[in-house]
């Protein structure tokens, strides 16, 4: 799981949040207090339990400032760690590992956060076949780490963008007249590898979705009655999803109804930051 | 309060987060379901209580697809509004508008739960004298745009970056051997329009900061007893900021100890989206 | 099929070819010759019979050094046209038209070379179950121009990168030791929206690839017969894509077999352009 | 020849071409199904006889996703390779290199592919005073790398742009009223290191061109004849450059005229890629 | 010669400048105290007599920060003017204004001075037949600007960058052995369209390099009775070039040699700003 | 001093003045004349006494086109050397030094000759209260790097842009209706980091505006006679900044007036380049 994404990726994302904290003139902090060629140890501690993701992030934020620096790495993104827990020591350039310490911390302890809620959600529905999966509520910019967080914690990643998979909603359906129309027209667009998901919002509408086979349908803001007589209706023939008013209190209920896969648009959009500091060696 | 950012500093910011939801094939379901010249007209409704901010953001989004539609503004950026609400009332080409509405709202809804968040740490400490100011915890890419969400809800903001004000901190003291050692040499560093602030974590370090005359003492983690003597101690001569250990249910103590500013990571760092819909009028 | 792409997808390409030809000091031919002043009314006219794709590069290379430019398209995008048919009008500055020429050309020529030659195919195919698709043997920086162009031609798109499906190829399955565990482990990565899809070289590889049900079987460098032995065993349970060695003399035969899918990578990395000029109105 | 640019200059196109591979989500087949610190060896080898041009690319493709890895060039840009050769030993991350691949083929296919056909012409001209020249009908982005792979294949440059040289076409000659005021305009503009070309289209305009001294004069379209005389009247005292309706067939007979430069749109926009694969080692 | 750059180019320039003195934060002060829908009609006013060029920066900053916008030009670039000259009128938002005039007047100063002083030196050898030309020595991001300002100023350009024209210097002679070699190697590698410079430094070596027939031969710090030496030698065979030691006290004497050209690479690397103000009208 | 600006914010700056004078070709002369793999050791050696500033450019230029070539400097950002000073020594490849050359020069020149300007000021005021500090009169795209050579000669750095202190001008006082109302809304606006600056252009309004205890107040243009009321009314409660007239004739008595401040926009717009030469060593 560990650095499953290439750097080139990262860096990008990595040097223009470096950027935007060091504006024009750089750290002047660092500057006026630190001699140029102070050297200085440090660790980077998890101060609550939680799911790591991210550490790439803050290797390449140090790397940015100090090429020279090490960053042994103590934990691997995914792992499930203790207050307390180093998951990092890094040692260089005094006003490097400074300046780029907010930057990295940022990052790390937000993709964290999102890894952490995610097993919480994963760990609540353990033991059905439900897995918990993503949105695209992510925050712009950040949609690539925010998947890759999610998968740290155990789920699964929905679509990346509007481009990679057709999702129809309602007003898709409204355009084309029916469900039934508007997957007739999404599987004759499709290419042979784009899957097509339709959402419907009722069992009234589930026989006419599922009449056109499309590989997902999402059923939203179902009861828990309703999403079983949809289980039980479908019986396999494609992928249910559930979706909506989904939190840590009804997921384990929505899981037990049989559904394939339950979105959580909480997981990027409102989690918590994990904390995480740096502290002197 | 509206736009007070000139539209020049929050495209390029609007138009990679498109890029990242649109990827390389575009809006896949609006091109397989939607006719190309179709019109749509809709709303953005708020669905809970709160404060809005960005909606600049939904306007650019809008404008970047579909530069003849028309964004109707019925709420400004700070207004708190009630569930129900409809902030904005949009009008264009149908695609246009499906193809930008998730970006339209992640933006806004983000910006949005900045906002409302302030707004309860600025109307609990409300009749003391304490302004509430944020962090650099912002989500790596979005920072002045949070930083405008939290004027939105009525709070001041902190430096922006680590190039606009010296913020002295442990590691800095550690490095010069003492603090007022530290603050001479941010006074000798600091040009006529940059402010010197110190952290201290203790009374005892309070008189040595002092007595360097510095812009701002950040008084950190200390106890409600020692910020009232601190505030006494200095009677007005340097700004003090109380941070460490701020929530809403600590933060009105806090500012009756008579500090001038309370800084809070969580309204950039953890504060949950506003939710906001976009609804077929 | 017109303008499928938004323009901001677009305008990053068109741009940076515009600034490529432009240089450092712009036109100078048509500084040192044409009045800065001067107005020009121009076709663009095709001279060999094909089918047009990318009538939006030119609109947008105009529009970028004449905003005030008129483009008056004549076709559509997808349409086959008869050498001497003028696909658009301009009118407008002649300096900017002069200048935006190559530009316009070289995308608009190339585009429709690619949408001719997969219409090529796709007739030759006309009648049987298999569609013609791409793959991604395609120009660096022009991929989702040119599968749209695939689109124009009336073929499908195959994945758009190494992130939107999972192919899994020989050294891939030489890394997991056979077919079997290949799949398996690209189903219990890929998420719900993702397929999977494998390559074998050999009838021997069907059955252990068909075990597993991934979404697609790519059926590599197949004889006639054992294509239409595959098509026969697998009977639908899964798509099939004949890939190798097709060109326009076996396509037809290739596609009797009965796959579902033929990728074709001379589509986009050896279509000669579509001769296409601007000529004075 | 090899390596005549600096690295400077290609990694962006490297850069950008690899991450439109990769998309949002990287290489989702190896991280599924290749271990993260698996190695692989494998060679680049050339499938049919033609000119090598672009290792560079395939070097710096690689190099991106894994700093680390070898690179052994086993032949140099403009070699004259028979199917079979092995160009390149690459040695490595095995998910780099399997991420790095299509990208690295894509360009080096490309640009071998401008090479060969560019040594076909040159080859067909041997013995005569005639140079072989390029176009700006390049591929947009590429223009650089083609005309590097152009001169790999024995050809000369053209100009790179629309701002290194003056080039008076007919649209030119009319804004001015006659190409003798067109030549004066171009004289007058330019500096003394840049030149300045005319392009005439039938003998009658010779004399008229050849008057005014231009550096070059292009004569388009001419009959064999029509050169052979034009070239009787300049005798030598500016450049002459045949162009339009040149092909394998016919580039012997023009050169034969006399004529000193022969340019070809052909070589870029029309060149089909030359088949060159990664094999395990 | 008014605009003779087409905008695409120099929107770059201006954006970026407009966004380093922006920053984050935008302007803090036309926020703090001007209301967001004021008004403000302003005049550029020239405050010393001189050259003006670049207006279409101001006009171009301005649009950046306001589109409805009027600027109203009343003098054209390459204008000769006298001190209170009113060089455009403005009319817009107040913010807008007074947020983008340092950008503005950063731009129009800076080429205006540059013009300025290319004037003084084309005007210092009128009658002659020499030309003043710039040099590389040009502010890093604004050479395609400065080299306008020239043109502005009645110059004319050197090559823009190392890639359009060759020019031979003692490190090259040195690494071929003579400056007969020297030549030879660049006319074979220079393409028709691509001319050829030699510096040299004594009249020792002029005939070896004229034996060569380069297009210009670049006379070094040659003394006055050298540089006549060589124009009588040469015989208009070559332009001549002088360079090294000009000023605006020694250039008459230097073009009354006879020298085709005269660089000046004080031109772009030490012109004072014109000093231009915005005042309210 | 050295090097008080990360790498990741000056590359930029260096990578895109090579990329201007690279342009698409590279350079040519180079690849003309220089054997690919030739070596090359030189030296960069002060022509005119002055301070030097930017050393870092000329190795990140170099480093940039040979990262395996040497760079060792021989002088330190900061130091005022004699003509004739060798400042860094240089060996790597040959066509990398000579590309790199006039870039390195370019930056190395101009930021030395910043340095140098400013180091006369702050002599000619040497033994009184007076810094001297740069404006936003700067060069586009280069203010980070022009303000730290101001630093360089000893100067301060005035605010680096619109958002990172508020400046109050005629402009504004005309929006807010008075001095004091101006500055009252500034100090509402400001957190508590941001300095407040008001210019005053008469002793007429100093009460006013020092009723309201801005951080700072810029006497503008004031005589040296209203210079020195101006001091002795403030008594030293807040930091007076004199502006406008200011020249090295007329320096020292502003300076002698007893201003906190005196800023000087020369410094950067009208600095001559330091003559730096790189020499075969």
């Amino acid at each position: 799981m560990i650095e499953a994404l290439p750097d080139l990726l990262i860096q990008p994302v990595v040097r223009s949040a470096l950027a935007e904290d060091l504006g024009r003139a750089g750290d002047v902090t660092a500057q006026a207090c630190i001699p140029a060629d102070a050297e200085l140890a440090c660790t980077f501690g998890v101060r609550h339990d939680g799911v790591v993701a991210g550490l790439v992030c803050a290797r390449l934020a140090l790397a940015e400032l100090d090429p020279a620096a090490t960053f042994d790495q103590r934990a691997a993104d995914g792992d499930h760690v203790r207050a307390g827990t180093v998951v990092a020591e890094v040692r260089g350039n005094a006003r490097a590992i400074l300046s780029a310490e907010r930057t990295a911390l940022n990052l790390l302890g937000r993709l964290s956060g999102v890894a952490t809620l995610t097993r919480q959600y994963v760990d609540a529905v353990a033991g059905t076949r439900a897995r918990i999966t993503d949105t695209r509520k992510t925050t712009p910019g950040l949609r690539q780490l925010e998947k890759y967080a999610v998968r740290c914690g155990g789920g699964v990643n929905h679509r990346f963008g509007l481009d990679d998979a057709i999702l129809i909603k309602d007003n898709h359906v409204a355009a084309c007249g029916s469900v039934g129309e508007a997957v007739r027209r999404a599987k004759a667009y499709a290419g042979h590898l784009m899957k097509v998901e339709v959402e419907i919002d009722s069992l009234a509408q589930l026989d006419e979705a599922l009449a056109e086979r499309p590989d997902v349908i999402m059923l939203d803001n179902f009861s828990l009655d309703d999403l079983t007589q949809a289980v039980r209706t479908v019986a396999g023939r494609v992928v249910l999803e559930a979706s909506g008013g989904v939190n840590l209190d009804t997921v384990r209920a929505i899981a037990e109804t049989g559904v394939d896969v339950i979105s959580v648009g909480a997981l990027t959009h409102s989690a918590k930051v994990l904390d995480i500091g740096l502290d002197a060696a």
